[in-house]
């Protein structure tokens, strides 16, 4: 069995825990080897067992306690850093997304050092030092994935890799945030203010209650700073990219875009070295006029033409699939 | 260098030695090695030198000659056997498909008996032989690669078993034949006969002189079989396909269609252990109604929602992009 320890248990790292449990059997007739979850921390504390969790009650107890440390029988763990201390395979890093204290970065450093593959969800430490976390990887000798990052389930990190082992990408187009394509989908068909469809996609739980880095364009900014650096070989930084929100889009706005046959979308684009996220005028029915809570990435080729991928860029399940991917990759990897 | 040799160099082949004349440098920088196309054949035989063939030189020679074996100061040969025989590490398989003769099944096999990995376009040995082939490969420790098989430069096998990795693929639907979606898209556009449109097609060269396979919808289940084998571990074969074909369609089935707002594709899918290959109605607007030659694959998973891709199915150097992706894949893994 792959020993794994989760940092991070909430909506991700509970949507984690339910697909290892769901699909383990499957995985080690498949692979030949499953995972076991051995430690989980969440803002409370963290539990370890070298044994391994049962998950079923892990979820339970989370679910009814709030906390993982009302898990019984267990070794109580104070930090991440003494989880990653005990001995695993691989770091399942899913703490939410931190653009500034920089903490996940030193977990996922710390992880490499102490010869663990590391598999995240989270831009923050992508966004912040690519460059320094994949080199600390190669130097020892550790997997690090990161697909779950940009475009959740579509996994357009891979999409664009294997593309690039043909084909050189002269340029990326992408709608990456659900919440503003959302709230922008909405505006347009209502016709309603921005404050209103807001309000709404809160109520609904597709815009969280600060949605500030969704609709200020920084969550796309991030992702397609993972994309640049990870698919096209660029090594740039959030400073690098241009950024425009949605937050100045008048109702009128819309209204006067869609009498011209025409809808807002929030677009983020790497061309050469530009990374550049802003509303953009796109025709009604074409490619990029995706409808809800969509993400599509659309790379331009030299001798493969233009590829457009598109599915659910986030949600629960969706994103432990993508978690998943990259633990069954390592598991592949390591046999 | 890689040595490898090419079987057929019609407009695949070309195509191939058109990218790896322009990419091996770069390819060289990124993997560390290049490649060398030391034996090539065309339908009036093979030529081989263990030293490289100039690649400018053959693409001339083809083009005012006709025929490889007028490449000067070679060794040439009469087949394909006496050209697998010859030293070099990788096959390339681009005659066209055949599902009839299986000659090139016996190439591919006695490619892997003498212990060269095989790439190819060839849809051909996939559909007569799959399990047999994939078998061979591995008991040879060979590798064998065919993305531009089904969906061209969408590398639509390796999006589908990235995906399967963290998620349950339910079914499939696909277009996956740009000719017949070409004559599809202007007959509903033109309200034209498809007799008419057929003519246009050949004349443009969207549809081959004898267009049978792709109007007949054989090539989309040859496509099939080999993603449901490939990708969803099914081991089904051609006979095992329901096929209807668009030449039954009528200009007033297209209209009546239309009036109705929607258009007819050729839809190819893939659910549980059944597949088919038919004619159906698709809202105009949907999804899968993507026009001209494009070709679009829709996987729907258990946790990952619906994912689909699309690009340009076909096209010589959208398919010679998919054989060098694969032949970059063979580089990566023997360093």
């Amino acid at each position: 069995m792959m020993k794994v320890i989760m940092a991070g248990f909430g909506t991700v790292g509970q949507g984690v825990a339910k697909v290892i449990e769901e699909k383990n059997s499957s995985i080690k007739k498949r692979l030949g080897e499953g995972f076991e979850i051995v430690g989980v921390s969440d803002s409370k504390g963290a539990i370890y067992n070298p044994e391994g969790l049962n998950l079923e009650l892990l979820l339970k107890i989370k679910r009814e306690k709030g906390a993982v440390i009302s898990y019984p029988d267990v070794e109580k763990l104070k930090s991440n850093e003494e989880l990653i201390n005990r001995e695993a395979d691989v770091l399942i890093e899913v703490t939410p997304t931190d653009i500034e204290s920089g903490r996940a970065v030193d977990d996922i450093l710390y992880a490499f050092r102490s010869k663990k593959h590391v598999v995240t969800s989270n831009k923050g430490p992508l966004t912040l030092n690519f460059k320094g976390l994949n080199e600390e990887a190669a130097k020892n000798g550790c997997m690090f994935y990161y697909t779950a990052t940009v475009g959740g389930c579509t996994r357009m990190i891979d999409v664009g890799r294997g593309l690039s082992n043909g084909a050189a990408i002269i340029s990326f187009q992408g709608i990456l945030n659900g919440t503003s394509n959302y709230i922008l989908s909405r505006m347009t068909d209502e016709e309603a203010p921005y404050e209103l469809i807001l309000r709404e996609a809160q109520q609904l739980g597709y815009a969280e209650t600060d949605p500030s880095h969704d609709v200020d364009g920084i969550d796309t900014a991030c992702k397609l700073v993972i994309l640049a650096n990870s698919v096209m070989g660029l090594e740039s930084s959030l400073k690098d990219v241009k950024i425009e929100g949605i937050t100045g889009i008048s109702e009128d706005g819309v209204k006067l875009a869609k009498s011209d046959g025409k809808v807002i979308k929030l677009i983020g684009e790497i061309e050469k070295s530009r990374l550049e996220v802003s509303p953009r005028l796109v025709p009604k029915g074409h490619f990029l006029d995706i409808s809800g809570t969509l993400n599509l990435g659309l790379f331009k080729t030299d001798f493969a033409g233009d590829i457009a991928i598109m599915g659910r860029g986030a949600g629960q399940m969706e994103t432990a699939s993508a978690i998943l991917g990259d633990l069954n990759k390592i598991i592949s990897q390591t046999r």
